[in-house]
């Protein structure tokens, strides 16, 4: 089969490979469509997780297979499956978690200190024909959803559980940032009754799309942010903030934005130190909260959204072939694209389902 | 009456000036004791809040007699006053607010965007042998509370709000800084059931009140406190912490020191950015949440925690005459001293009530 394989920073080969077999507990997929995103391109431009010593946890080692959003159809499963069965179309949950930690064992497993993931330190990934997977990171489709809309329930999941950490029902709210994860924090908030959702973003076609699915949109380079959520808002500064941006500035401008006792949710990857203004959370008792991956039960309610019409897909997805994917983690990194899937061949014929593009 | 008059940064002058008198709506208290805290060292030092133009809630203007926490016994009501009468022995929650800005109506008005507070910005002060306040400001003090311990309830309300603010009952705390504060926390933690509380303090003689009252204390030029904590805690962390510091690695060490999902309050004044590791905030989703002085039910709470024997005063309080106001706002700057109370001339004679020094 063909699988797209890091050998190491900036060097992903597109080539021939054995198909993996399930073995016990364990569920083979037809991989339809594979998501590019954020942690793809650290992993490629950057220095992958991955290295030439096994992986404590999973034992893998570079090559690694990348993708770690995908759904496909399941094409067999192994000895003591009964969670998923051969023709199933599925969505993958990629974690991997030890268990045994402070965090796993206190029911917070998505934190675990050891924690692993299919397509980044797991043996396999979803940028290849066939991928094997445990039994209990599948989750079935609902049948109205498309495959193309599994491959999103991933980085959906990091959205709504980034919305989901803020507590927010209702009122108003910012988003930094329109990637795919800001995306998702916009649908993820009118899912949950948030009808005011400013999004400041400096692309243009990035502001449309989110303009398109009912943001208020604004310009950083235009006007003063904080400055228009005042005069939106007399005075009072949004109910809550998701920080998509990864950028200091962009977490200030949130800080700045709230209304007094109001969170700030920080999803985007930062790494080093962070300069924030503690003096104005501390005067408005605000609260910056981390959000990372998804707890336990949030694949489920990301499908239901998706099922009653959230998440909706069109105007901000691209297609690109398997052959073009290094081009597409040069398109990521650039925001050249908002959002890319790329096809796998003959994954989904005809691209079936009820969501085509 | 004499009383402590700023009229500069650096230009506090004890002098006789004349005793004011209740309006309708106030009382007239002679004052006892009164603390000097970190905001009356920022008034004196640095910018004074209050200036030669009049506050546009309470018409202050320089000079401003200091002093916000105090205690003392009422000896005149002017019309229309039932909430204390004179010979009552009481406290003073010394915030105004507008009562109209978004924050006010919203239920927050500790977090009023126009706060004054007698003492600061407002006409009077403690450090005065009389000061008139409206009545509603003041709060009865229980029978058995001496009028030392009413100087405390500000500053202890300000520690309990902090601990409110994480929500912690029971399992473990980090407190980052012994000062009036953090003696505070240590106290409000263990009245919500908190039986293992760190605290960090470089200062020998705090570490030495705090392990008094019950703390684990640790020295970070000695040990490292991280590991420490996680030695402690079986690599779990603590379930809340408190920063008390106002010195970033202060903040750090609490992040780093955290359970997943667990919070640390900012309650220490920062001025200017602030760098945190926003990568930690988010790997173990953390909570950093500001606190600002107490919204409604704070001092009640923590009078009902004094008469019942929380927020002990032994080996933490240090009082000094009048004269010495300016020895003592070098002293409280320079950490010589923990925590400074002012003997009012007069105000308290032979130190009554339950809990004598």
């Amino acid at each position: 089969m063909l699988a797209a394989r890091l050998y190491g920073a900036k060097d992903l080969r597109i080539e021939e490979m054995p198909e993996p077999e399930p073995g016990p507990g364990e569920v083979k997929i037809r991989v339809a469509y594979t998501g590019i995103c954020g942690t793809d391109v650290h992993e490629y431009f950057e220095t992958p997780r991955a290295t030439h010593e096994p992986n404590p946890l999973t034992g893998a080692t570079l090559p690694q297979t990348l993708g770690h959003e995908f759904a496909g159809t399941v094409v067999a499963s192994g000895e003591g499956v009964d969670r998923a069965a051969p023709g199933d179309r599925v969505c993958v949950r990629p974690i991997r978690t030890c268990g045994v930690c402070p965090r796993c064992t206190a029911g917070l497993s998505h934190l675990c200190t050891s924690l692993a993931a299919i397509g980044v330190t797991s043996p396999g990934g979803g940028l290849a024909e066939y991928v094997v997977v445990p039994a209990g990171s599948v989750h079935r489709l609902p049948d109205r959803l498309s495959l193309e809309q599994g491959a999103l329930v991933e980085p959906m999941a990091v959205a709504l559980n980034a919305v989901e950490r803020a507590g927010v029902r209702g009122g108003s709210a910012l988003v930094t940032g329109a990637g795919a994860v800001g995306m998702g924090a916009l649908f993820a908030l009118r899912s949950n009754g948030v009808d005011d959702v400013f999004v400041v973003e400096p692309s243009s076609s990035r502001r449309a799309a989110a303009e398109r699915h009912g943001a208020h949109v604004l310009d950083p380079g235009e006007v003063d942010v904080v400055e228009e959520i005042m005069r939106h808002t007399h005075g009072r500064g949004v109910d809550a903030a998701i920080e998509c941006a990864g950028r200091p500035d962009a977490l200030n401008t949130a800080i700045r934005s709230l209304a007094a006792r109001a969170p700030v949710v920080i999803v985007a990857l930062y790494s080093g130190p962070v300069a924030i203004d503690a003096s104005v959370v501390r005067l408005a008792e605000l609260a910056l909260l981390g959000s990372e991956a998804y707890p336990d039960g949030v694949f489920e309610r990301v499908l239901a959204h998706m099922a009653a019409g959230g998440f909706p897909t069109d105007g901000w997805i691209e297609h690109i072939p398997l052959a073009d994917a290094v081009a597409g983690l040069h398109d990521v990194r650039d925001a050249r694209r908002l959002k890319v899937l790329v096809d796998i061949p003959g994954g989904d014929g005809g691209r079936s389902g009820a969501s085509p593009v």
